[in-house]
């Protein structure tokens, strides 16, 4: 998330009442997760498994819950906890605004694109030319649409990330403050649902095709001309290449990356990484040439161990 | 489902066209499922293999199909069709009622609470304070949803059970007089259902969150602190224990429990009772070890095969 | 799809430019896709493998990208995209109309059919007596519903069939032109989709009753007295013959045939036609006392192995 604002670390540090390690004039101009950051951005990290790749990374300051040495051009915010703190931020920098109207006022609609009743277009959502929005389509506040979008009913752009701490009190939500972009000539059936990202933006590639009943988990990003067929599943920040098919009810875990041109066989399940331009099947995936024969080969099974059977019988 | 009114069991008897056997001048004080009774309730039997668990239940009266000696205690309401008259005389209790705006006059909103366009708050539901309820969210007649609660769009609370009795000339449909109780805390995604009840009420607990796309089938009660990934699907009936975690495309089969802090792995499917603090994986689903073992050695069955073919040739 | 016009084949070629090989004069009465046509259709055909089936059809008119001899009876318009030709033709003759109000005013809407707030029914739809359509279902331009229907919330009927042909730079959608039928005493679920016909219509039978979030494809057709549990998805031009149970996350790949009375336990997967009458598990499915035994047989495996280890063992 960009700031709008020219706050000094020093009058976020307030915000947050957390010590200051470093030099307090510097200018914050994004808030965002480890793998999101770039210069002059603010990212927390509260587990020492992360401690060197936050004190690394790009970002110019660190809320962190050890007293650690300050690095050169960085300035720490101690903190006892992280991610509380930084949820405050994001929460009082991208805070819920309630809507009024089915269509906001500060929303942009572009040339004949259509919106038929009962959808509902949050604050600040941009659409562009030639879309056709659905009834009861529900897209959140600030996602971009590009043109020649077409949205079934039913579908749900721009919900919460899926993503919590678990606390001894219950679960802690990280507050979502990323996008959904929606690129030029995406079609999305009815009753899907594209969460924004938390620090990043959910990305659906140009020319993609999602039929009905669609999860897309956040932080994803979708590349061009894929086509995902009913209810498969895509959880968070997964990296899906250009050309990509994935066929009914497929599931695919998170933070992992489908190649470019990958075929996916139905009710499949991806636990990791999948090169592209092969065919897929079975849950966990395997090639689904291999997957076939070893499915014929569990079904020649009770063939298989009779024969053996007569065979040791034969020997005693 | 609790009765409002003060009837007796002779009232209750002409509505229905049924003959007493017993004290006609007691009062009714519910009607419910058998699993369900307490003294005062009314029930129904239609299955001699269930004759001896209603009759020695604690309900007062049971509507049955076949003259049978009247327990001491209770009355006995003889019909040709106790699942008919049972839905008879549930649906003159608890009568579906048109609603005529989006959110209607006798529902109660509490302090804070946040509805979004084109959210649906049927008949006498009550929400509690601090929540938001998201643009086209369906909210069916008697809910009751507690404080902190988000909804996120398209999703539906307090539908149908799914609850069918065959006939030769179809599916005659269980009324649902049950309803759906969202406890404080609970985040529900995009795109889920929850059914009501039959005769009791289906019960999100504590501080549960989920994703999008689930199925939460009537009369089943998860407990706090769970978590479930999308595209899970709970059938009818089912207890969910505290803490348990759920992920993507898991399926749960009707009238079973899940133990306390069981973690399931994605598309696995459960067609029975698991026990608490294990971790399961498959469809249907065993101990996730075992399972990965398993898939491990049909994996290497094409080699073991081709060693034992190579050992038989040999010794031929 | 029927033409209520009465346009002859040279005004339908002048159109999409096409060249006429046979009587210019004819009337064309319909345009629908080859599986679905009948004297007086036009239809297209644009692979080599068809042509012969085309040429044979019952069609009076086709659109074909290579110069083959003309039959007897017959008029082709040679295109050198018939596809895209042929949608230029069913998009001309039902292009979409947007809606300005919930409830379109060329709607038709029985006796006693109480629509709750936010249903969408757009232009032309027809539903019957005595229905029940809830809050925020979404129902498209001209399906057609009948008596005693109940719809529950957040359900889509009649969104576009997930059709589309693959071209160099992208995908070409297939315009669908077809309809969505419920026959009489249906009950849909919350969060379903049935989409509607690319040619011919999808059908849901008479007294079939569906649970939550249910995807029934285009041109799909379900018999009688069907009973669909949650999250199944059955793909397009599905024959589902009557009496059949699919319980929950089962999946049905296209163009094949479910036998009357079969019963599919949850999770299968369904590649090709079924047999009625019988039990399947699996994915791919099996007759389920097959399965059953395949699983009991792999489960017993490591035990099968260390056996057989002894034994080589023993023989060394």
């Amino acid at each position: 998330m960009k700031l709008n604002t020219s706050l000094s670390i020093k009058e976020i540090a307030q915000i947050i009442n957390a010590e200051i390690i470093g030099d307090e004039t510097q200018i914050v101009t994004g808030i965002n997760e480890i793998h999101m950051v770039s210069k002059g951005d603010l990212t927390f990290v509260d587990h020492p498994k992360y401690y060197e790749k936050a004190l690394k990374s790009k970002a110019s300051y660190v809320i962190i819950n050890c007293k650690v040495d300050c690095p050169d051009g960085k300035v720490l915010l101690y903190s006892e906890d992280p991610f509380r703190d930084y949820n405050i931020l994001t929460r009082k920098f991208s805070a819920f605004q309630p809507a009024y109207k089915f269509v906001s006022d500060t929303a942009i609609i572009g040339e004949n694109t259509v919106i038929q009743p009962g959808a509902f277009i949050g604050n600040n959502v941009n659409i562009g030319n030639n879309c056709l929005i659905h009834a009861n389509v529900s897209i959140y506040d600030n996602c971009i649409i590009g043109n020649n979008v077409i949205i079934h009913s039913g579908t749900v752009i721009g919900g919460d990330a899926f993503y919590f701490k678990r606390r001894p009190e219950g679960y802690d939500k990280m507050h979502s403050c990323g996008n959904v972009i929606i690129e030029d000539n995406v079609e999305i059936g009815a009753c899907c649902t594209v969460d924004k990202g938390v620090s990043g933006d959910t990305i659906i590639g140009k020319g993609t095709k999602m039929d009905n009943h669609i999860q897309i988990g956040h932080d994803t990003v979708i590349g061009k001309n894929c086509l995902f067929a009913s209810q498969v599943g895509v959880a968070g920040v997964v990296t899906v290449e250009d050309d990509v098919i994935l066929w009914g009810q497929v599931g695919v875990q998170k933070d992992l990356t489908i190649g470019k041109g990958a075929i996916v066989l139905g009710q499949s399940g991806i636990p990791k990484s999948i090169e592209g331009g092969k065919t897929y099947f079975g849950s966990p995936v395997q090639e689904a040439r291999e997957k076939m024969k070893e499915l014929a080969i569990v079904k020649s099974l009770p063939k298989i161990i009779r024969e053996m059977r007569r065979y040791f019988e034969e020997e005693k």
